[in-house]
């Protein structure tokens, strides 16, 4: 059975390997992976820059393909379901466990890049009816991120403007959401061609932050002057204090993802003199991806997915993320 | 100035009176009435059978125009604006006073059904850009209601169903809202030409009542047997009982509006034993209503109007209201 | 093995029986029963008056006891620890599951008036350190129930008024916890004597409800015309609409409790202009028990326990709950 | 009319000034101050580092006294009536304005430190009857604070823990009111005296951060390394990374008062890592000063008066409160 395994120290990327398979415990299950969505904390953790200790695992977190194999006392799930993968394999629902971190796929524990995994059966949701495994491997992480960030976090509501930075994933997961849900979106990019692509998603308003470095002050000047209600701060050099400035008083921003620019030091005074909230946001629980696919089949919408690698070209599809050239997610196929 | 007054006793019904304008105070605006939204509220009042004690006032609560006069410390507004009024006169936000509905209009104070009414600067918003006369006159009672129905007291979220009954004003605000915000809807009628409107409106299932009398048991099919999860419970003869069976453990049932049969009496059991919560709506705040209209705004959505009845003709306006043959708001207009 | 089952038909009411001890699942764990707390529910399973379809299971919910076995892969117990039981024996945390009463123990399933039980491991928590077996006993429906009455549906805040009826199980420990938490409370009872024993646990103030017929108008009295905050009524004749009329415009009526007088009729009507909330309330999640647990041990308060009975006397014990006399809980002592 | 201006520039500090009475507005009631409690804020302001901008205002935002006039059209109050302000003078209820800080008293509008104040009637509330005028003085900022840090924003449930830092106003107040209302408190200081004084007010944990400079692992040990709920962070040099440390996963760190300090800058990654919220706090509106005036009632408390000074020693006292000797709340009395 073929996967991806980390390196470490010099051998630092992606690792080849071919693994026997493991038998079965009592609650588990196996499933033959059909396609691997692609974050940006897997670049992390492949160059050996992921925040939180790991060891060599397999690759990947969020993963979509069908059930081949179920241990003896499974009662969710049979051969031949349709299933994707959630983040953490051990919050299922209420307050974030101390330790979630630790049942987090593709960093502590083995991933899901490789042609065969083993997963409790409580670490997996069937697929959303409408969608193929592509689509459902995009839920996971980009989905749900994007659903506790509006919703959860947030505390969105309808006609609330909502600030999103970029195009990755989780923004236009957001983007996404944000106008199936009759929000206002206002977004930003350096590239007028992936505006009018964000624009032809719904979205209200746009800012090239190319063209506009002080791109606060637009946001401020499309709001009124009052500032978003909810900004998802997905992660870049500088862009944390221009967000704050973007947010208005007694707004949230919610401070996603573990991107290069997130080591910056920023000065807390603006949140005091704006009562303004600043939320780390680590994903959800089991319960915040079942609602996000409750809505998902409500309201139809298709995550955009940028390219598709073939299974031999991990290493090329970790690159082209980590280029930044992406409008939306980036996929791996397996098999 | 012309206006319509109710009566009492053997004078019960509306009277045409005409009434000398009298001078502003300092903080007061007079808005030359435009159009007016009729509610079955304004039905049991002009009948006498509203359940709150009230005189003899001018009609209705809900109407736009435009302000021809200002008081001498109004800020709010200009002459020339239009505006809408708000149901409560003196709750701008915050939890509801205990009183409230001694600041009602149309009931225990003088309403709007009249050629010029003054009201304080407080009690009136700026009519949404997009809208018309006609169609801000139906925020007040019948969008607001649905406003706070879904999104405050009911808490819906993206995914949520909710179950909606008959096709009245509330009816159809709330149809239109839920699906600008990502809610799944479930409306019933007797009627099988306005459940086909309703389905253009973006209705997802809908059940015919006469058809199936035990209509509950249609909506826990189309809910794999758990219910809705919020029901907007306009009042019906019998129907709150089925409301309650049609609503998931743990669910809610909004009560609404003060129609007939909503004298009879209910069973508490099911609440308990489905841990269900039962809700009573009155309206909702000012802050409630800018709520409502920035959502509108932002969504864009136009209300539905059934029918405009000229001034002279709100007598039988009322009669076509009680009838129950309307789907969405009837109006009168003025002037 | 000892244990006390339920009968039907004509032999309803408690039957001794003797069984033996079956084998341990791998997640399951066997505890030797101290104390089993009587609530209510357990008088109407006893005399098959129970509205949720049962067998003919042991009874009564509440007990704590000690660990004696462990199953091969129990992790959250070892032999020797003190342990509570959980309601619901599969609601862990999150929204209340459809069907929890189906794991709910002492009707659709055994529950703990035995001198050994086997359960599993979720549905289990360690008892608080300062509390021994009969305390801990009173914590999973009369607890929780009051915990999640206050705390959970009724989001009571400090300095608010909570109205409680009667002084048993529920209504005593309401009255604890509210304290605890810096409410105001007032209680009513037919007997001087309790109100003066629930002054002494801090009640603010008292109804003689004998004395007072009318006891919602000295509720009103006691609030500046306002009425409480939040009401958990605990179910007898006549008491709901009463309860309703007490409770404040805005406010939360809690229906906790399958007792007599429930199966009464309710006017809405009440609910609706004073747009007041009826909530049912049944039990709780263990994640709720945990947050009474983690108060409990922070506050230092120990529940009111009335009397307790040997094991030989269920049947006496179940009679005098029934009986009414009671102040706080009754319990039978196994052992 | 005596009063305390700030000055500017080479005039910084207080400037005692003789001014002449000004006529009422009709909704203005005039009040003879009795009582001022100081906050750093006033220090900052005299000093001409406050960060909003201001002009020469009269000091302190926070006074207690008796109405001896009121204008034509006030309702609320009668001459007499002992009154407290509010801090901001135009946010009743609902959501925080975008400007509410242009109508704080003492910086960007005359405050209270002066032995007459005419304010509109909607800036002021009734002095709950069980406090003088020095208990009542110290509501406005230190109590309000201290109540929405814990129970608006910080959302604090019975049996939570919460971290206090050192002992100044908001700090003992915060005590207090956690103390009355169920909740776990860890406080820290300096020094041992003072923390001798913290339990007696009811801290159940006490941290010296002279002899534990690492306080944040000494929080850690005393909750099961899992950390605070709730962290209400008042601002000192260094302080808030570890106050970030010392909260748990998925809990909140109020930013509170704008100390010395606060300018330095901080990463937010162990924030995203956590989970955690930073949120800052602003004070409170009228409605929430009402909250805590009405939880004061119901629990009796009595905040903590460290000192009090004559009017003629206002600047001792400013410079008083500055050394950070004090424990609990510095007042000015007047007249």
């Amino acid at each position: 059975m073929k996967a991806y395994r980390t390196g470490t120290g010099a051998e630092a990327g992606l690792q080849w390997v071919d693994l026997a398979p493991r038998a079965l415990g009592a609650h588990e299950v196996r499933v033959r992976m059909q396609a691997v969505s692609l974050n940006y904390r897997d670049v992390m953790v492949a160059s050996g820059h992921y925040p939180v200790a790991v060891g060599q695992p397999i690759l990947a977190s969020d993963g979509a393909g069908e059930v081949v194999e179920v241990g003896s006392e499974v009662s969710r799930f049979r051969v031949g379901d349709r299933v994707v993968t959630t983040f953490f394999q051990d919050w299922a629902s209420g307050p974030q466990p101390a330790r979630a971190e630790l049942t987090a796929l593709g960093a502590a524990i083995d991933g899901v890049l490789a042609e065969e995994v083993v997963l409790g059966e409580q670490g997996l949701l069937p697929v959303p009816a409408h969608f193929n495994a592509r689509q459902a491997a995009t839920l996971p992480v980009a989905g749900v991120t994007a659903w506790t960030s509006l919703f959860v976090h947030g505390g969105a509501r309808p006609g609330d403007t909502v600030l999103l930075l970029g195009t990755g994933g989780v923004s236009i997961w957001a983007l996404q959401l944000a106008k199936a849900a009759g929000l206002r979106v206002i977004i930003t990019s350096s590239s007028d061609d992936k505006l009018a692509q964000a624009r032809a998603l719904g979205a209200d308003r746009t800012v090239n932050y190319r063209r506009h470095p002080e791109w606060q002050d637009e946001v401020l000047k499309l709001t009124d002057g009052l500032g978003a209600d909810l900004t998802v701060e997905v992660g870049g050099a500088g862009t944390l204090p221009r967000s704050i400035a973007a947010t208005r008083v007694g707004g949230t921003i919610a401070l996603v993802g573990v991107l290069t620019g997130m080591g910056e030091s920023i000065n807390p005074l603006p949140l005091l003199i704006g009562a303004k909230r600043l939320q780390g946001v680590l994903v959800g629980s089991r319960e915040h991806q079942e609602q996000l696919q409750r809505f998902v089949a409500t309201s139809g919408l298709a995550p955009v997915i940028d390219r598709v690698f073939p299974f031999a070209q991990a290493p090329e599809a970790l690159a082209y993320l980590k280029s930044g050239q992406h409008f939306g997610k980036v996929l791996i196929e397996i098999g």
